[in-house]
């Protein structure tokens, strides 16, 4: 088992001022994130603003995304559809281009259309069928369709791709602890979300990595690392003067912070996010960069 | 103002037990609305399992059903997307190839991706831009972004294309009358829907037609235009009659029920929805073909 550990940072989509696909940025997001040592990427995932995609555009972003990088990082690529029909079709397409791994939220569709767990069980059966990359589950408060323990051992036990779970929940830790005693060796590769506001209680947990944004990827890696290698005080210590600022970006700003911070530090051409996003309010915009300077990030130095 | 009144049936998409398309099948669809005495037929809405399709799906359903009727019934093409951008683009389409109007939702994703009221002002805006057809704004529970009667008010008067709503919330008929007050003649096509189990109540609230499923257009279409004849006892009569059958649907089989009659009726060879909408219970599915059989609807007829 090869498990992917460390920060696997989520790329943003990115757009020019008319919104169209701006795929030479998106090669640059993936050279700074190699250059940042990065242990993976994932794109697609909901801060990629996946929602506002078509199929078209989602094949652009893979396709770019697996012939620039050419091997020199895993990717994961997150193809969550209500269809597990058409769920598996973008699994077994991101394999056949080269993903080390999908990752998925269950079946939902707005506030009404939930599932039931036989039916999520089904559902992530079907999406392996066939397929033999690794499969991430996608923990969030976004689905409306709820992941219990059980449910999501279930999963890990009866689908063998399944093992991988990024936690973003409320009481993640104590979600993650739960999980590695139900599920044990059957999900090896537990991960928080959330821009990583709750890294070290959720390593403390057992996390062996964190889903992160790309705007600390660099010292969020580090801090993953030292604590994984018994450097737990280090580590603490790291995030702790980390947390103010990825609190900002997660409480403050959502999915436009990476972007803001990318275009400042000349990364990207432009920080357009499709509406109905828009931009961050201009105060919020100076906060923000002011304190990724304080904090001195790669992402401002890269270019 | 050519206002479509009546009954505007949402056109199941239909599946090969495989979960293909079966574009046959859907032809006939087409072919019993017509004979039904649609006023206008909906396509690729949530009851059409429209979050359960690809984009490329979505082109074949909607040429397949422009072909096919070839100007027989006015269409109404449901193009909600996330994205103003995209919502646009699948509009301009469906214009393109003869709809008559495009039904959106606001712009939602999931439990948490709500949008305020500015941003929805601006989307349909937006999507509204070089577009001729009409617009009708679908507020459902579905939606995470809510749609006060203020704001669904204040697009339709800044928003020359949205001459129509159709309106399946809680207390309907209420947010029907005060849209009719607030909205006036910027509003002219105040629609029901949620399988038409509000109707009546609805019609007294200044409703013009109904959006239900494929079950009984025929005696829906006749119930509205004898109410708008001022014929109210026959109509009123006519739908608490058939009331216990669309509560039925709407209770205990959701988009389910229009297929199953289909295949009862030997209108389509599959009543399948693709997972994870699973088939009905068989008792369920028992009590849905004894009820219609006592109502003998066009749909166990026609074929």
């Amino acid at each position: 088992m090869s498990a992917i550990t460390g920060v696997m940072p989520v790329a943003p989509t990115i757009f020019a001022d008319d919104e169209e696909l701006d795929l030479d940025g998106q090669r640059r997001v993936l050279d700074y994130l190699v250059d940042g040592k990065s242990d993976a990427v994932c794109i697609l995932a909901n801060y990629s603003e996946q929602f506002s995609l078509t199929d078209e555009e989602r094949e652009q972003v893979l396709r770019t995304t697996m012939e620039h990088l050419d091997g020199r990082l895993p990717v994961c690529v997150t193809t969550s559809h209500f269809s597990p029909r058409i769920a598996r079709e973008r699994s077994l397409r991101a394999q056949e281009l080269g993903a080390e791994m999908v990752m998925l939220m269950p079946p939902f569709f707005g506030a009404t259309m939930k599932v039931d767990d036989e039916a999520v069980l089904e559902y992530f059966k079907r999406v392996a069928d066939g397929l033999d990359v690794d499969i991430m589950i996608q923990d969030a408060p976004m689905s409306t369709t709820p992941l219990s323990v059980g449910l999501l051992t279930r999963i890990a036990k009866e689908v063998p791709n399944v093992n991988y779970a990024k936690i973003e929940m409320p009481q993640a830790a104590e979600k993650l602890r739960a999980l590695g005693t139900s599920a044990g060796s059957s999900l090896p590769g537990l991960f928080d979300g959330e821009e990583a506001i709750t890294l070290i209680p959720d390593l403390e947990a057992g996390a062996r990595g964190t889903m992160s944004s790309c705007m600390v990827p660099d010292q969020l890696g580090q801090i993953v690392r030292d604590f994984l290698a018994g450097e737990r005080d280090k580590a603490i210590t790291a995030w702790e003067n980390l947390l103010p600022f990825i609190h900002f970006e997660n409480r403050q700003c959502g999915l436009r912070a990476t972007k803001v911070l990318m275009k400042e530090g000349n990364i990207i051409a432009s920080d357009r996010t499709r509406q109905p996003v828009g931009e961050l309010q201009p105060d919020t915009r100076a906060q923000l960069v002011e304190m990724a300077k304080r904090k001195d990030p790669l992402i401002l130095r890269w270019a």
